[in-house]
């Protein structure tokens, strides 16, 4: 945890927090904090500054809030083939870790239907793992979600304001395309990653039509948790 | 599993090769394979080809292998400060997928002593995690693996041999340093990265010393995991 982040409903007015949790737990516990000891804090979508520690008790503990400005909003756009129930929690941590502004989940020939079914998404239990990933990154942007259960009316309907003013679009495809190499500074961004086993052709062909780039991360077959880095770090995000 | 990968001791004189583990329960359970299919094969630090399956039963799965060449052995030296045992086989298996002939695992002042005492490098019980990561990718080299329990005799009598032919050697660092960029084709190429809190300045220079060029990964806080594939995609290896 290198960022406190508390919501917005947890601030009083005159900037004091009382938390009783997993955070004061962190607190105490990892952070060894007395009265008097700043850490890094962050309002969720908001705000990012320092909390001065004022009181450490068994069962609660107090802090008073110094905060500037919001940190940027990340302006990427990600479109991620629905991943296995497995492996979803650590990809929601990964990519609120590396920064996005929207994820959609969607749909893709390669994809089992029984992934849309995952209780994580019944009520807001997926937010947590964003958030886990927020406290690592230093960032106060939840990433917003959205799931899409069938692929043409994503495409169709929804991709073309979703990107519509993203500067690069990007989709990976193993295979005989150019490796990904760094964007530039121009923001928005959209990436499209697809399922284990790749998008199907007809697949990568409408992100084409829509203006996406296909681009490989190698000759080696990466997982979907490697492959989201590899793609971040090799286009410089 | 992309690749069925065997160790030559139980390849045959006449190439076939009897299974009865967690492959085979994976090529009938998951690939659901019959007599006269193929799937990718290899064998542990050797050659890369496809094996035919001649027999599938429910003790064993016998198959004829048909290899080639082996794959090129990735010339990546790698330097990880000593990862916390919760994090370190996903972390092996990363790496192997990743590509790395070499990973020497250091201390460093923000390692804790009791991660050199993790179990898991007692026996070979470490090796499975990279063979997953190399059945992953569709490599057969098992990237070799040294622990050094001091900081300064590792880097005053190991790694000058270790490097020694090192065309780049970066050292990933947060901080005010410039972005990793790609790196282009030479090879071999030396890599060290950090604890998470980073390596302290005197350790930095240590590696500098050596040739090593400090680079950062951006201004988000980065966990090894993450970190790790997001330099290879960011130096383009």
């Amino acid at each position: 945890m290198n960022l406190l982040l508390l919501s917005s409903d947890e601030v009083r007015d005159d900037q004091s927090v009382v938390i009783n949790d997993r955070r004061a737990n962190h607190l105490r516990g990892v952070l060894h904090v007395a009265p008097g000891h700043r850490v890094a804090a962050g309002v969720l979508n908001g705000e990012l500054g320092t909390a001065i520690v004022r009181e450490v008790g068994p069962d609660r503990v107090v802090l008073q809030l110094d905060l500037d400005a919001p940190p940027p909003r990340p302006e990427i756009v990600v479109i991620l083939a629905m991943v296995r129930p497995q492996i979803m929690k650590r990809t929601l941590q990964h990519l609120s870790t590396l920064g996005v502004g929207h994820l959609a989940l969607i749909n893709s020939r390669r994809v089992e239907k029984s992934y849309f079914s995952q209780r994580l998404f019944d009520g807001d239990e997926y937010r947590e793992h964003l958030v886990l990933g927020l406290e690592q990154a230093r960032d106060t942007w939840v990433p917003e979600v959205t799931i899409h259960r069938r692929f043409r009316p994503f495409i169709e309907d929804v991709a073309p304001s979703l990107i519509e003013a993203a500067a690069h679009r990007i989709i990976a495809h193993p295979g005989r395309f150019p490796r990904a190499t760094p964007l530039g500074s121009q923001r928005p961004v959209a990436l499209a990653i697809g399922p284990e086993g790749g998008w199907i052709d007809d697949e990568v062909e409408r992100f084409v039509d829509l203006g996406f780039t296909p681009v490989s991360l190698g000759p080696r077959i990466l997982k979907v948790e490697t492959a989201l880095p590899v793609l971040y770090g090799a286009l410089g995000l």
